[in-house]
């Protein structure tokens, strides 16, 4: 009998995250049921529990998937020299997500943003899933320590600045730019980007201010 | 018969819509019920009722009142001279939302942030919701962008920066600033002030970046 092969089962695997996915971004996490997510992704409930033991560990699993993938982005970015500034990089990473998890809902919306909003909202009912999500954060918050490092060793930045300060700052306008998405859509990365390089240019705060 | 006066009647209202904001923040939005709210803010149906005929109806009038307080904030902002940088104005938005809706969760967390949370993830749920929050999104929006404008006026930014697109930054950085207190607590409006400083600080972008 052939083994199946690892690529297989992580071609599966991911099959299952983007159905369930598609389901929590849709409906909710509340309103999606396994069978949602069977008939969504296509497969037998014993493909599927096979990997996943219920809802928990698949939003669980996209959690970690999505935010192993934002670091990865960061930390290419810190190895860049000179590395992309912020109007470059922030704009890069949701244009990244986009092609690296390009699903949409019916409509043609970008399906990530609406499923942020629904893992957040779940992470302040749930502590399983506020550990995973706080897990993530924090590895994505060193990444982005990094980058902002880089600016510093590039000369791009003052060696004096608060590099964690920068790096939330920089995760701000992120989750905000994707909740805007979400919400009201029309916020394009190039718009993000030309509203970050105007706030760049305005030079050092005044003392007075 | 001595009339209500319009002071009790307002006073009776924001009473009701803590209450139901309490609530919201602490279980979300679905799994409260009108009763929670009542016994929340120790009023009678009756004296609820009169005022609100629902969860739609409450929701929908907290939203407006928190957009209401915010694009009062950027309205005065926008009036002094010099007017507040962004690393300013952002944290100060962030700190007098506090002080006007101080109201807390029973551990000691600023309900706002997670209020807030709820509300974009039912916005997803609900079009009369999203009609609500997009008006007044879009009011926060102009507001922003004449703060923009003040800030061009007085020679701190460049007369040619794309001032919506400044305006839809500056709210993503005070959306996603709310996102990381609901979610991991610990984001001072100091560090957001710092990290902004920070990247204010770094000069035009270069042209080859």
């Amino acid at each position: 009998m052939a083994r199946v092969s690892q690529q297989h089962l992580d071609a599966r695997r991911r099959q299952i995250l983007d159905g369930a996915a598609s389901c929590f971004a849709r409906n909710g996490f509340h309103a999606t049921s396994m069978q949602d997510v069977l008939k969504e992704a296509d497969l037998s409930a014993g493909a599927v529990y096979r990997y996943f033991r219920g809802k928990d560990e698949l939003i669980a699993a996209i959690v970690t998937d999505v935010l192993d993938t934002v670091r990865g982005i960061l930390e290419q970015a810190a190895r860049e020299s000179p590395p992309p500034t912020p109007d470059v990089l922030v704009p890069r990473s949701l244009a990244r997500m986009r092609e690296e998890r390009p699903a949409t809902l019916d409509g043609g919306e970008w399906m990530f943003p609406r499923l942020m909003i629904q893992v957040w909202t779940e992470t302040t009912r749930s502590p399983e899933l506020a550990a995973v999500l706080g897990e993530g954060y924090d590895d994505v918050r060193r990444a982005w320590g990094r980058v902002v490092e880089s600016y510093q060793d590039a000369g791009l930045m003052s060696a004096d600045a608060d590099t964690d300060a920068v790096a939330r700052a920089m995760i701000a306008l992120v989750q905000g730019s994707a909740a805007q998405m979400a919400l009201f859509g029309g916020i394009s990365e190039r718009t993000l980007g030309e509203g970050l390089r105007a706030l760049m240019a305005m030079g050092p705060a005044r003392a007075d201010s």
